[in-house]
């Protein structure tokens, strides 16, 4: 697990990534933040295919995105 | 909106909000984290309250458990 965080953490356009755990769902998951629309959705394409390669699928993903004057008053971590 | 996100700011147990918005959708939404799942779930009672005095109704809530250690590997903003 930690060498699959160490490569994230590479991926282009990534800023961050925590991630997230439902023990009542069995659901593992992340919430993360992209510079960019585009970027997610090409970490999407690569993270499904490498997640369907070890017998990973059902993968749900939403994007949203940031209102940066908002969250900045709630301390947001934005870069 | 300003006014409503420097009350945020002061909710106990809060550590920061990223303010988030779905155009496609017409919906907005935050991602929160808190100190503890209590302080969680009171915010929501708490927040649901105050945005149903003002007709919002319909709100969506999950609840995650964050896996820090991997998320520090990945830049995640954890405190």
């Amino acid at each position: 697990m930690r060498a699959l965080a160490e490569s994230i953490a590479q991926e282009p356009g990534l800023v961050w990534k925590i991630w997230t755990e439902s023990a009542a769902e069995h659901r593992a998951g992340g919430v993360y933040l992209f510079e960019s629309r585009a970027a997610a959705e090409a970490y999407h394409r690569m993270h499904a295919e490498r997640l369907g390669r070890v017998g990973v699928t059902g993968i749900e993903v939403t994007y949203r995105a940031v209102n940066a004057p908002q969250s900045r008053i709630t301390r947001g971590p934005l870069p």
